[in-house]
């Protein structure tokens, strides 16, 4: 099928695109010696998640456990649920273990960790400390008192097992240029590393070393410590990373089919049938690029129509400004578009498989899994 | 089950307050001698459905054509698609009406109807005009030139059969008092109101007089010349209704269940696992009131915890900023919480199925159709 033929709104993943940023990503682990752990939060696709594995060991990271069960009903088993676990979850985690997931958990907190030890279960649990490296929104301070009192907790207890540290920058989205997320990602390295040291101090086990957010997997410069990287939107990218000079405009993968379904001449807009729901209320790229509004709108080939952008939008319907008459006759109603979004990880969400394209043509439909 | 068991995060409704909201209005439509064509957008649910045309004839209003497949095979059959149509979505039409549906569709363009009317098919297509009543999303002027072309286009064409006007006062949102929807509504009801006369004049059908938003519906002081509305969000309320004035706080239907899980003290918050997906990015209500950030959190009664925000949201994580010591005791990590969304048409999106609650009971399962 010709893509200018899918009904609207549709999700659209560029298979070639999605190739070389996978490529490109694992070249790098590779080059620097560090494990591939992809994050399949973006994607949340055995296609996808098959293609960013290929050359590794086949570990993944997830967001969810609906992702975990998804994923390791695809033959995927070694994988760990990146979110602060918490022992109300113990009997999803145990189904899941008990159909051969290899799972690993994060804890940031030590009453978690001693409910935990708690837990009369047949299996071990296997634990990560979360450390917080300046992102500041989940984990411990690498140098504070926690740590120590979590990571003895585990590892003195019947049913868990210390695997090691944890972090994630994803304050690296909000620097401010290169060099920024350069430092960010030298914060990270540190913060997780100087974590891991204080583990082994103290004559604890601390096999895992694992960082990693997109810009500062792409970027950082010093990967010395760490045993794997956890990255996720790199394979998809979006506006955001792009307005954050992380990515090429020719990087992104993932868009939106929309057609144009009305001209409110009056109003001074185009209307298209993608509104919060298919595109996302997410405005991440706005931070940089304050026009970007709630996306780009670009023609067929993925080629920006200067101007463009999807300045509001309520639940089916986004609105397009024009300020040149000719738009109209550019973009006749039925006519159909491509919507270059914010944020791919949120965007995608709302769907429930990809129209995966080469070119113009509509070669395969992959699924996802969302929901918990 | 009781609530506090059920798997977090997870969309709850509460059936006691849905059937009162929904009664409101009905008894509200029938008092104004008003057809009552609910908008199931918000709900996207059969259960729902049956509760909100209780009393009425069976109609309903839908905003993807998705919606009006799944409200087919559940009994609905005369459904309005309220979005703008375009020729392209014309098989996914005639398929539902070979179905049996009685589906009216909705333009507010020439190049639209004269399009359609050069499709062959066996079949009528029931059409409205769209009526730009202030709203500026959508629709033709009821006074300019277009309106006559389009409905002049459909009337004299063998496919399409001429229903009438339908207008949406999408603006109510955003008046900044009780008195400023009034006013809204009163230009609603005269826009179309002003279009169906027109059409009347220039000797074409105009059975049908649509018009509605919750706000608009719930405030309007005559409803003379319309012949129904199709008002939605008002089944379940959100904060945007709230912090506009259109309803009370004991009025919002839906929530979201969450876990504490995380106590980040040294940056001063504690952690959902309620983030941008399980909440949706909306944050309408902050133009109203601009601490509400992604949502109220409430204790499992639905009481707001004093000044406890999600003031920001990762994919999976929401962030509430603690100011009082005491709150990380009265919400330790792994207790539960439920979370007033800004804008529930929006955050229902992101789940399959909803948590029907009676107090703290959860009641039964009912489903919801995604996607388009």
């Amino acid at each position: 099928m010709q893509l200018d033929a899918v009904p609207t709104p549709a999700l659209v993943l560029d298979r070639n695109i999605l190739m070389r940023n996978v490529a490109a990503m694992s070249t790098r682990m590779n080059d620097h010696g560090v494990a591939l752990r992809p994050h399949l939060k973006t994607s949340k696709s055995a296609e996808v998640a098959r293609l960013a594995t290929s050359g590794h060991s086949g570990a993944i990271t997830v967001s969810t456990l609906a992702e975990a069960a998804y994923f390791l009903d695809k033959g995927f088993t070694d994988i760990t649920y990146a979110v602060g676990f918490v022992p109300s979850k113990a009997p999803q985690a145990i189904a899941l273990m008990a159909r051969g997931a290899r799972l690993t958990l994060v804890t940031d907190n030590l009453t978690v960790t001693q409910a935990m030890a708690e837990i009369e279960v047949d299996t071990v649990f296997t634990m990560l400390v979360e450390i917080d490296c300046g992102d500041k929104r989940a984990g411990v301070l690498a140098d504070g008192p926690e740590l120590l009192d979590i990571a003895r907790t585990i590892h003195d207890s019947k049913n868990m097992t210390l695997a090691g540290v944890m972090t994630h920058a994803g304050h690296s989205y909000g620097a401010p240029d290169i060099a920024g997320v350069k430092a960010i990602a030298e914060d990270e390295r540190l913060a997780v590393v100087r974590a891991a040291e204080r583990l082994r101090e103290a004559g604890l086990p601390c096999p895992v070393v694992s960082a990693g957010s997109t810009p500062t997997a792409m970027l950082a410069e010093c990967f010395n410590g760490l045993t794997e990287m956890r990255p996720g939107v790199y394979m998809f990218l979006d506006l955001t990373q792009l307005s954050h000079g992380i990515c090429q405009r020719g990087d992104l993968a993932l868009s939106v089919l929309a057609s144009v379904i009305g001209h409110n001449r009056h109003a001074g807009h185009i209307l298209l049938d993608a509104g919060a729901l298919a595109l996302s209320k997410d405005i991440g790229a706005n931070a940089v690029w304050p026009e970007t509004g709630y996306g780009d709108v670009c023609d067929l080939t993925m080629r920006p129509l200067e101007g463009l952008h999807v300045a509001q939008v309520s639940q089916e319907h986004g609105i397009v400004p024009v300020s040149n008459e000719a738009v109209y006759d550019q973009l006749p109603v039925g006519s159909k578009v491509r919507v270059a979004p914010n944020h791919a990880c949120i965007t995608a969400a709302a769907y429930p498989s990809y129209n995966v394209v080469e070119g113009a043509r509509v070669v395969d439909e992959w699924d996802r899994v969302n929901g918990w």
